[in-house]
């Protein structure tokens, strides 16, 4: 092997991976979007057969060589290729210590798994979706033993979903949030309780709150050749490269909210899909640098611009303009204050900024349980609504409204919750950044989002998966992640709607 | 080899061969509906390189020695499995003649050269699109003479399409059409100049076009758990397996003919799909015996039940409820003459029932000139505009009404258009059939399809692709195709109105 031949090969191989990636992407995409009801099993059929060609082309003997020799030659290559080559490197480690067979059993479960899932919430039946539940941790756990049995299996599977985080940083944080922001819900609940919220329930026309998505989209500057909105029962963002970002809502009539902030949400993800460097179009490098990045990318737009006090102003006239029956009674104030109204509430995607993270950490002391102190599935509902008790006063009437909301576990997706929070933390400390050299307040009060937007590009997101989340957080802010940030925007904007 | 093996290797065979037809038509699809604009040519590469891993993977010595092996143990096979075994000799014999860098090249091309279409239709520049009609057209020859240097390349691709037919078949047929097609129409435009149709484009909401679209298909039986409707520049069915099939439609506001027949049409399609034996799915024999017998499905819920006079009283009530402004002064009478009006129009999917083969014959005898006269893409537009003047007494004003309208030549499907004329002629000769054991004309009128789609499944789609377009005719007719009962339909229906 020369180096030429070997990045020659290297190439072949991305393209190849690219190849799978995009149309399994896109077979998930239309799985959750326009594919027929029952079209669920010969789609999960198809998927796991090519992600047992996708194991045999990328898990062998000459990949093994390939990469290694690639590695040896590390000088040789320009910065890209060896963080490609890194890349390629960790995920073989991961993957290769995974039997081909439990691989591809894994992605049947998964299928099946998550249909299971679907029918006992719809059906409130705990009991029949149990069993995967337990299937996905157990299978999750021996998978983390097979990569490496000196670790604990669940920081295995946090370091997956965020480079570098493990239960002790996790409990850490939270124990940080639980100090810092529990007592600033328990006085903001109650503080106002009296806002006025109930026009958010008004009937709201569904052709008006799709033209409202492409309306916020147009604002925050996406280019329409580039991406596209669909439909789906929970909102997601599929980033394939620069030319091709889909994000889903869903449209409530009676919840204007629902659409609006799911929109700003998803358009977060898509925007940081959209401003990967040009060069990292068709690599292993694109999608983000971790879940947790990705996040931050979200809730940016979703609640550090579209809950601000400025963009509502903002963008209020076009809303009255749109809905003009159901909100002309309605002020911008008023409207800005529903939309942050602090409550405790059961569901997790409708809860307020401020709640929020409790949700999170419900969930993750569950996974925690799971796996460190090895409780029974059965228990599981019973746990759950005591925490929902513990931390929100509030129990679920039933499972669907409780441990049954969430998709994630149904996919085996354990130890990615923390994500959601880490990614509203990591949020607050870019924007602190950010206001050294953006006026962003003044900025989204014009609904200008040129700088903003190049400031969140030249920083976090051209860089794809080249840097890890601490890296990247370091080289934009030049210090490492500090939750203080979150604590004292929650602490600054809840002690004074 | 034993014979069990060799059926297990083919069954894993079989599967592979799905998951990527399943994965690559999720992503067709999806480029024809939802995908960004820009998304064409990360499409185009990702589905250029599996097409490469699917010819690597189908042709090469070991599947022809299976697949030779079973043949030769043909006798301890069933049926079924001797017809996929068939299938799947009869396109390893095409596609391995054909060299696999040519065969990627080629995909990689219709990509390019669909693209290319879409821009000179918009800009009406033939200029631009012409060097890639020449290359599809040179391509195609080339191909067919790989596999066949004995038969004239145009009867091949005949072949492909419509199992069975050839010029001189092709010929026959449109001459019968000429000779007793012709005059009525001469006869039927003057005639029934006078029908009144202009609120056929009045103003329809397109939330009300679409309730319509699943009110038909609701009509005709199709469980909404089994398909979806999507939108798309040219209506078009994705038939995926039993359980996934799609169809697309096109709304427009100012034409409610265009969404309502584009609906009945693909219905067809889809319910074609839909009505596969069970045991077909996953199999190389999914997907119809034919083009041409594909669109006989089409085509008989499009116009036998769509356009006849029974359906539409049957319908109207419901049509005048969802657009009272736009139909209450039309009676079910004046819609019926209105669809079936007899005009000579320049655009082959606006045409009526009438006067649609001419089209396709146009297109035919260019198709046959550019392969046995060895013409100039130059002169086509020319060719084009005289023979649209020769038949139907008309010039295009430009090349994007004219030569630039069909998608076809696009994707290098030549020898495609006969299908669509020969599916109308054995729609009309199932029908004939029907009639012998089912009434058509009574359960039509109820809008009762329990019989009508028994008939067609019980004696057409059950059986997929197991028989040849001519077995499948000669079993549910009992006769040879006959384009008389084709021709006698029209003159009795046209000299009628």
């Amino acid at each position: 092997m020369n180096i030429k031949n070997a990045i020659k090969n290297f190439n072949e191989l991305e393209q190849l991976q690219n190849a799978y990636h995009y149309t399994m992407g896109i077979t998930n995409f239309d799985g959750n979007t326009v594919a027929p009801k029952n079209s669920y099993k010969a789609r999960g059929l198809a998927l796991s057969v090519l992600s047992g060609e996708v194991y045999k082309k990328f898990i062998n003997k000459e990949v093994k060589e390939l990469l290694a020799f690639l590695k040896e030659n590390e000088k040789e290559l320009n910065f890209l290729m060896t963080k490609k080559v890194d890349r390629y490197i960790e995920d073989y480690e991961k993957t290769s210590k995974i039997p081909m067979n439990e691989y591809i059993e894994y992605t049947k479960l998964q299928n099946e798994s998550n249909h299971a899932w679907e029918e006992a919430k719809k059906n409130n039946t705990y009991e029949t979706f149990a069993p995967y539940i337990q299937k996905m941790f157990d299978t999750n756990k021996r998978f983390a033993t097979y990569r490496d049995n000196t670790k604990k299996p669940y920081d295995i599977l946090l370091d997956d979903f965020e480079k570098g985080m493990e239960m002790k940083d996790i409990d850490n944080f939270f124990n940080y949030l639980k100090k810092e922001v529990v007592p600033i819900i328990k006085y903001s609940v109650k503080e106002y309780k009296g806002i006025r919220d109930d026009f958010l329930t008004r009937k709201f026309p569904i052709n008006k709150q799709k033209e409202l998505s492409y309306i916020l989209t147009d604002i925050l500057k996406m280019d329409r050749n580039n991406f596209t909105i669909a439909e789906s029962e929970h909102p997601f963002t599929t980033g394939l490269n620069n030319y091709d970002v889909r994000f889903t809502t869903h449209y409530y009539e009676d919840m204007i909210a629902s659409s609006f902030y799911s929109t700003m949400h998803e358009a977060g993800h898509a925007i940081y899909g959209l401003n990967h460097g040009m060069e990292l179009n068709g690599s292993i490098l694109l999608g983000g640098a971790s879940n947790g990045i990705h996040e931050s990318q979200s809730r940016f737009y979703e609640n550090l611009i579209g809950r601000s006090k400025e963009f509502i102003n903002y963008i209020y006239p076009t809303m009255v303009k749109l809905f003009p029956d159901q909100l002309a009674d309605v002020t911008a104030d008023e409207f800005f204050k529903a939309v942050n109204k602090p409550k405790t509430s059961l569901i997790r995607i409708e809860a307020d900024e401020l709640t929020y993270s409790l949700h999170i950490m419900v969930r993750y002391e569950i996974e925690r349980m799971m796996f460190e102190d090895d409780i029974n599935v059965k228990e599981l509902p019973a746990i759950w609504n005591s925490k929902y008790e513990q931390y929100l006063g509030i129990t679920p009437p039933n499972d669907t409204k409780g441990i049954l909301q969430d998709v994630h576990w149904s996919f085996g997706l354990i130890g990615y919750f923390p994500s959601y929070a880490l990614g509203s933390a990591y949020a607050s400390q870019f924007i602190a950044k950010m206001k050294e050299t953006v006026n962003f307040n003044k900025e989204m009060a014009k609904g200008n989002f040129t700088n903003i937007n190049k400031w969140l590009k030249e920083n976090i997101q051209k860089y794809g998966a080249i840097y890890t989340p601490k890296e990247l957080i370091q080289k934009a802010c030049n210090e490492e992640f500090n939750p203080k940030y979150y604590c004292d925007y929650l602490k600054n904007k809840f002690t004074s709607l």
